[in-house]
């Protein structure tokens, strides 16, 4: 309360907080009186009282997500694929390939370059939302099925966006997790429709998304019963124009102080710039990050979408060895390379 | 092209740029040599050329959105609703209403109220996405029906928010205008399907659209075909964290002079302190804006959501005589009050 | 504390709360234990006690200044000038003038222009800090001398800013008020000292600055027993780059609220770009201001600096017959325009 | 030029830049014409064009600072110090200590515990400028002597920070380098003032600062001859509060990028947070640090000021084993720890 604050104006914020289903402890001090309400009351929005005469502030103490918060599980979530690859466990783990699914020639050339290098999943976009009416719009379920296709061959995990409600069931044959970007982080009814199919999400943080914000999101998914939610830091827009977004390195160790999700970093987004790219794949594991999810391209130049932030298969190569020799000062692994027994073609069918 | 470009290096980006469809164009100075594409090309990511080799910089001139553009439409579009109504033309059009539809009387009760002073449009939610799942979340289509009902009976027009495709034809018997929120503003599907539709649609910026991000959102919707789109400045995310945003009234006199649609500011999620909102109405309408989107409620401190930030009737009423006075000022006039001949009650039944 | 926190841990926060000089209030929750520290003691940083063991969460309560607090000085502060022009009174007071003071002949112009409209202040910088090294970089105690001179001849009261501690005494006899600049809000040393002059200060916001900051800073100059202290909202850093900063015009309502001191807008800084000052102008009077700060120069095309923002004479001139009609709005007057009786060239020696 | 500009237009803005000293290139498209002025003019500012009727956009090609460009010296600059410590080169060297030097046995156990950890520079605050005006203000004098003693004593070199101009012959025999705190950014007096000395200067980005905005800030003490400058990145301003600030990690590859000059990583203000500090140590490195600058106390919980982001000596001496790990990943070295010989305490008489 104000420090000049009535007693009559204290009593109606404390028979508001009453009624909303608070217990009231009152503190008064020489100068001022606090109370503090004590309880779970149902809907309320804590900053209606800071319009109550004669209070000076409102702070809301206790964390408003509970499923995703690190109480709620101390040891952390280790999310387990089908074919044994674990994210938030020893290992972390790189998701790499192009934005786009472009053509059959390209993924599975895309493919066979990133799991060479280590990489255990293969992402790629059907659906491409931009910004501009005029672009590229994804291959669509041609897209998908060329995914799923070269997942079985090569045993990559498949990851790719799901944009809308009606891609869940469209999608679900075809991939072992889902992708939310950062412009549906807080799409709702998205969220609450992903927490109620099984297979692991992969939600990332909005440009302009606080880290409360991110796990309140993560609460949707878990609320509905889905458990396994990984989490993204991909950048966040800041006065700073030089990248395209501020990748945030800090939000890493904060969530896994607040959260016992796996936290991933995004590099490429997190840049959009190539050349910025390994260096802050290399900080996000030294920073503790669980995975990483990078675009790579067999032909960064031609790429029809993001190709300025597209890694060459060879550079990528070079930097899973570099972040082999990082990986332990985390207490983690990386997978080791597999060079490949033939040059960069495969037999694409 | 950087001081040391090599020849080669120069040839490299012609050919790239002649390859996409530009007519290149080569000014060499002592220094710098700097290439010029001039044309309409299809896809491209301008941004892909400066990882280039001897790339020094990549600017893009000509501006992304073209229907959206002032040039497109010199004399400034004027949104005509079926009653006669006009955002867009001398008057500055004032939209309010509780942030949800509670229930028939409080709908009813805050029409009633936000008519006699002056307000042209009801606004009030139907479907509520909350940040946190644990929140209200609308009256749904009981909603709606109460919305038109109450229109129907006071003459008022009716806004609410479309959150999904799916609620376009829901909502379309019911409403006169569609409202896309801050967190659908690149929600690209949304808009191409309320471009399809003949219904005008106000569009907000989101927290952390630039201007020319907004524009572009709004060049999806008119590329559909639908012409009656309004633009609505309601708070960016930046540091400051006193207000919940920071109302960019700037937003308002830049978009009046890169586009020809209406602008309208939205002092209540701009600020979201209910104290905080005549000073930033009386701005947005000094500042040259076409309307006003205000959250009213006739019990404040008992509304299910936004309470903190909506008005009570009686400041509504007392703001809209002060924008009366400032309206001349930039050669606008604001409707007049007409003081109801009962009490704040009016027939619910 | 955290919901885990031991009673050893919580003792061990109370000890050092004590140490520090609170008193302690416990209020222990069914799940929660909250620690109220009630005084006034010496130096600490609350945030220290974030990094306690068992801790969940440091709120500091009461507002780390108390002499810029509103409730200092309940009725408001009018800083009052010897010629008896008021700040913070009922007339919104106009300080206008050119970037930089560049010869004899364009102040006496500009002087001359900016009275007729209706101005009170003439300013006109005589140091110039620029970002670039290789700009032109002010007239010095020649400016200052100018500016005296056509305070004296005109009746102006004379602004200009004060960049470093040693120019305090060199400017005392020729400027009416001290401008202290954006980027030093936070020199503390200077801040000290022009808290010990006797002549007003006005202090600008920084382009990172929170209102608190600015409030602190403020509490600098006013604890060194200068008390006409006024404060200038002139524009924040954001994401967005269309206008040079984004204006916060809320700021002024919210420093109305918190504090005693006057408040200003800049709209010059504030936006950059002349074709927005205007806007900008009458929304800070809208949102209640109490003066303006404004660049306007006989030839804006042709000024060494800030050319970009500068009014041209007879935009500031319109701009100020806007003015007049927005004012009554919010209960405030502007000064009447006194029509030159010769043209745009006075004697200038 | 936009679209429909008129021929006296284009011809007007021509005049202005051959005026200025520019050669014009004038290339005309089928739908737009566009200027390009090629040369080194005198002063003017390039936002002033985009006021003239007719221009579109305006847009500066060629950087605004040369000395700190890295084309002025691609090999990369390396910063020797007397002892032959080198910044810039294959070390990354570390520079450890207190906030503020507060007592003799506190900065001589500070020291005693940095340097058997593997750091090369202590660092401590003489002089400290405070956000409140009632906030501890640092030893002075006595600070410096007691600096320079455990320098002479232990061999580390000193860093401490440098305020204000009269403060630089104060300090010039006390300190083997001159550290600027990014509220001194662009305080370009002192910049310029630096530039004269012959001794190596850390120069921290602002909290609100453009990495553009740093190398210009650099490129003025280069202006004055002293070449041997280091940039330091602390963290940026931005919406997201958990962290006081938002350390912007992906600076550190972008000023490699653009400049000559050494970029040193600063986590504790680039946090705030103690236990946020190892993670983004590492990450600096990771992503290409030339050095780091750390905050260690022996007794951070009694610590007078930064006691929050403050790491315990057993903290630091952790984290240099993990950056040893790190440091070969990037093609560097850590210096190998000297385990004192006797515990903690050092002869301080």
């Amino acid at each position: 309360m104000q420090t000049n604050a009535t007693d009559e104006q204290i009593q109606s914020v404390v028979a508001r907080m009453v009624e909303i289903g608070f217990n009231v402890h009152r503190t008064t001090g020489t100068v001022q009186t606090i109370l503090a309400g004590v309880g779970t009351p149902g809907q309320f929005d804590h900053k209606d009282f800071e319009l109550f005469a004669g209070v000076a502030e409102v702070v809301r103490i206790s964390s408003p997500y509970k499923l995703a918060g690190r109480s709620f599980r101390p040891e952390g979530t280790v999310v387990t694929f089908p074919n044994g690859v674990k994210v938030g466990g020893d290992e972390v783990v790189v998701m790499a390939g192009p934005c786009s699914v472009e053509s059959r020639e390209q993924i599975f050339t895309a493919a066979s370059q990133v799991k060479a290098a280590g990489a255990k999943f293969l992402r790629g976009g059907a659906f491409k939302p931009r910004s501009s009416p005029y672009s590229f719009q994804g291959m669509g379920l041609d897209g998908l099925k060329l995914l799923r296709e070269v997942g079985d061959t090569t045993g990559l995990l498949i990851i790719s966006e799901v944009m809308e409600i009606s891609q869940i069931e469209v999608m679900l044959p075809y991939v072992d997790c889902f992708q939310l970007g950062a412009r549906n982080m807080q799409n709702f009814n998205l969220l609450r429709e992903v927490g109620l199919v099984r297979k692991p999400v992969l939600l990332k943080r909005g440009i302009a998304a606080t880290i409360e914000e991110l796990l309140l999101s993560a609460e949707y998914v878990l609320s509905g019963g889905n458990y396994d939610v990984m989490l993204c830091e991909r950048g966040i827009r800041t006065y700073e124009t030089y990248t395209r977004n501020t990748m945030d390195i800090s939000a890493i160790p904060v969530i896994k102080h607040l959260s016992h999700l796996p936290i991933l970093g995004d590099p490429s987004h997190g840049t959009g710039r190539r050349d910025m790219v390994p260096a802050m794949a290399r900080a996000s594991v030294a920073a503790g990050a669980d995975g990483l999810l990078i675009e790579v391209h067999p032909n960064p130049d031609k790429a029809v979408s993001d190709g300025a932030q597209s890694l060459f298969p060879q550079q990528f190569s070079k930097l899973m060895d570099e972040l082999r020799i990082i990986a332990p000062a985390v207490g983690r692994t990386i997978a080791t390379a597999t060079p490949q027994s033939q040059p960069a073609t495969v037999s694409v069918g």
